[in-house]
């Protein structure tokens, strides 16, 4: 049978990524270099994650607000390893306005007495807003989140993971107290770990970062990694301890409860329109889209089999009455999302359609299913063709189960994949095999120092185009030999190549 | 007495406007030159208005989206009055990166083929999407909108009012009919006044733009138009018909039921943060924000009032049950948003501090209270000082209606405020008259013909700083001499002072 996805992920899964976000609608390439449009099927999904996490982030105490698009340089230079990160790929405000030439051609006029930075980042700005703000420990914490556009330069621009402008929220808290920030750091993370498996249906492992991979000045970034299909690793989301360092660069000082003067610890932690890629990267299969249900556009799609134009009031009926049943059933908190597919178009165009934009539950309704009390069903963790036939009142009322259940089935396929390419490696040479020419490998768990720099290490890694995804949390226990030095060790790192 | 606010609105109205919004916590102005930081409170207000007209966008047929932030200048230029009205306050993007001189100082480099423009506005980015969308009238309508952030250089910036970066909406449609452009365009524009006028307490004059006050590249746009408290006018949305304009430019072109090519009908509205400018200046008073109930962050605090530090455990319980009990009450089909304020301030302290930032109800409790079974209520559209003590379950029983009073006594007030300061004026004398050295005066409702060009006309509005702020719908049926040339017309335009 012919997939409904040119090429499939086997022959060329990049290609097959971009085609699956064609088909489905979800975005495109715009002409601005590096930028994407963001259809409504994909945006809707962005909305989605808005919505879930803004919850959790004002359920743990977080308020919304808003900074400025555009960062003074000097800003951003307070930081010393902050500006060093970002200014290969910083897109620079250098006039205010435009003016005709000569030849009435229009030129960029009006020069600004300081460059602007189009945020790629905002903790310097917030930073200062933040020393405004805290004078006392009264003051503290504060726990803000803003929901914004940022913009980091892109060379070689990837659709959703790895655009010149995304969208995405930063957390900026600042802290009392070391310990209060930290808690917060790992508060944060949790949230990611848990959004991502329990809405985008992706296991991740959670880790601290090697110093290499830190977010440009900061004292630790912790990430949630996750396992793609063509087993490259993605990060899907960092929650970054700060220490004192941007306190202070930006001057966040406050009075402790004894009255003297202390520098805040402060805290920033992100995710991004990358987690739709993840999404699509994990679920994904030759057909186009799969949806987890906890974050669809819509959950179930009816699409109704008209077959004479004289059956199709009839049969319109007695689909917006499935409708109604369904969409009065609650499916993680929220009421079912269901609508009917009616478009003017072939029926077999519309069914395909259905599954390449991946919506989690079909169902078919003709007069053949009317006149039986049935309906047909395909769940889209399934090949298109697998479908069953099942009493219409089973389906209405079983609706949250077999939701569930395709939540369930997308999570334990991803996690098997992941376990099944997870390996434990003990020296360089199997470190070598293992990221050998085929490009097929997965995640290798390895002694090794992280915090001891190794140039041998680092020329390893770069030759196999392997990165440190993490310090993996929980595996820190026993001691062993680093493959790189010999050294003894109690810490392991995953490698793999990476998004 | 002595006012929260200093100065009063009578004083210096520009001023106090400013101390409303540092009072309340609202925003301030950021170091990035005309750019405002929009703190929690003031955030969430804006939250509150995307979530309403998000919700009538969606009711109405629309889905969002996202397009790229910068636009190449050529696309800018492809619709001549469109980048004639933006080029004076444009940031313009001109290199990719920075990179250090000799002295190691950060300079822009990486210079782009072509400048980018930080969107003033969307119509040409999407129009090029559009015109890849678009092919046949089965494509038809689109119906996008888009929340984002956007940038007009200010050199004479005001929070909320007038800021180089706003957020807005903006809704961008294609149609297949000029009559369906022109309806949607007027749909949007009776949503704008519904929302601003059931939401914000807000009534508003509903009518035409004339010629000079267009939306660049316009064919027609109209507003609604609201009178601020020092009787200047402000603009609170805008809807566009822009009729073949852009689709000519950038090429939104389909196949008709005919057969035929034809170019797409457009049309553009918005509306931004400063809506909350207008709020702010429509209902606050000397003693701060007062904010209309169905838009505040919290429409109830609990204020309790403890004079021992033994009473704290009985009254905060007593208070957590009353929050518990207003909390399921539903006002305007949402919950009741109320917070108990028991912040380790001073109770003047607190008690100011929700006047100025403007809660609607307050309700303060003590032992009295207590032991009486009453609550002290004070509402935000009365002085400060005026409370009545009720009884408790009165006053959890009747919240809804309490708030429902406070938004019709704002919003009778600022129509009556319009009322007294509108007027019909007959002569060129008249007007002058009425906008005299004093400042102040209203909307002047005057015959005049707005589609001919008059350089008189020009000159005397010119003269007294007044703009044409509507041609007004429903007013245009008799006769009558144009006040400017005594040509007789059927048209009358509102003329006032504007923000």
């Amino acid at each position: 049978m012919k997939n409904a996805i040119s090429p499939i992920r086997k022959d060329n899964y990049p290609e097959w990524y971009l085609q699956v976000i064609k088909n489905a609608g979800l975005a495109e390439n715009s002409p601005v270099r590096g930028c994407m449009v963001i259809k409504p099927w994909g945006y809707s999904i962005w909305e989605n994650i808005q919505r879930i996490l803004d919850r959790r982030f004002k359920d743990t105490g977080h308020e919304n607000a808003y900074f400025p698009l555009l960062i003074p340089l000097s800003f951003l230079q307070k930081e010393a390893e902050h500006v060093e990160g970002f200014a290969k790929e910083c897109a620079v405000v250098t006039h205010h306005r435009l003016e005709a030439d000569g030849e009435g051609r229009l030129l960029p006029s009006g020069k600004l007495d300081e460059p602007l930075i189009v945020r790629p980042t905002s903790e310097t700005i917030i930073g200062e807003a933040y020393s405004r703000w805290v004078q006392s420990y009264r003051d503290l914490p504060i726990l803000i989140n803003q929901w914004a556009n940022v913009m980091r330069w892109e060379m070689r621009p990837r659709l959703f993971l790895r655009t010149s402008e995304f969208l995405w929220q930063e957390g900026h808290t600042a802290h009392a107290s070391q310990d209060e920030a930290e808690t917060e750091t790992r508060k944060m993370l949790d949230i990611y770990e848990e959004f991502v498996r329990d809405y985008l249906a992706i296991p991740v492992v959670k880790g601290e970062k090697t110093p290499e991979e830190r977010f440009p000045g900061a004292v630790n970034t912790y990430t949630v990694e996750a396992m793609m299909q063509d087993l490259k690793a993605l990060q899907m989301g960092t929650s970054h301890f700060l220490g004192q360092n941007f306190s202070k660069s930006s001057g966040i000082r406050f009075k402790n409860m004894a009255g003297e003067d202390e520098y805040a610890w402060t805290t920033s932690w992100g995710v991004s329109t990358r987690l739709i890629g993840g999404m699509i990267m994990s679920h994904s299969d030759d057909d186009g889209l799969v949806l987890p249900p906890m974050i669809a556009p819509k959950q179930v799609v009816l699409l109704p089999l008209i077959r004479k134009s004289e059956e199709r009031a009839k049969i319109m009926d007695y689909c917006r009455g499935i409708m109604q049943l369904l969409s009065e059933k609650t499916f993680g908190g929220e009421k079912v999302r269901v609508f009917i597919d009616d478009r003017d178009i072939g029926g077999g165009d519309r069914f395909w359609s259905n599954v390449k934009r991946g919506v989690p539950v079909r169902l078919e309704v003709g007069s053949r299913e009317m006149d039986a009390g049935t309906i047909t069903v395909g769940t889209r963790d399934k090949p298109a063709g697998q479908r069953t036939v099942e009493p219409k009142d089973k389906v209405i009322d079983e609706i949250a189960d077999v939701l569930s259940n395709i939540h369930s089935s997308l999570f334990n396929r991803a996690k098997e994949l992941r376990e099944h390419n997870t390996h434990t490696i003990s020296t360089v040479d199997e470190l070598k095999k293992y990221f050998s020419a085929s490009g097929k490998s997965g995640f290798a768990i390895c002694y090794s120092d992280p915090y001891e720099h190794s140039a041998s290490r680092e020329a390893i890694l770069k030759e196999l185009k392997v990165s440190a995804r993490c310090i993996p949390f929980g595996m820190q226990d026993e001691e062993g030999e680093c493959i790189f030095t010999g050294k003894k060790v109690r810490t392991k790192v995953i490698y793999a190549r990476a998004y």
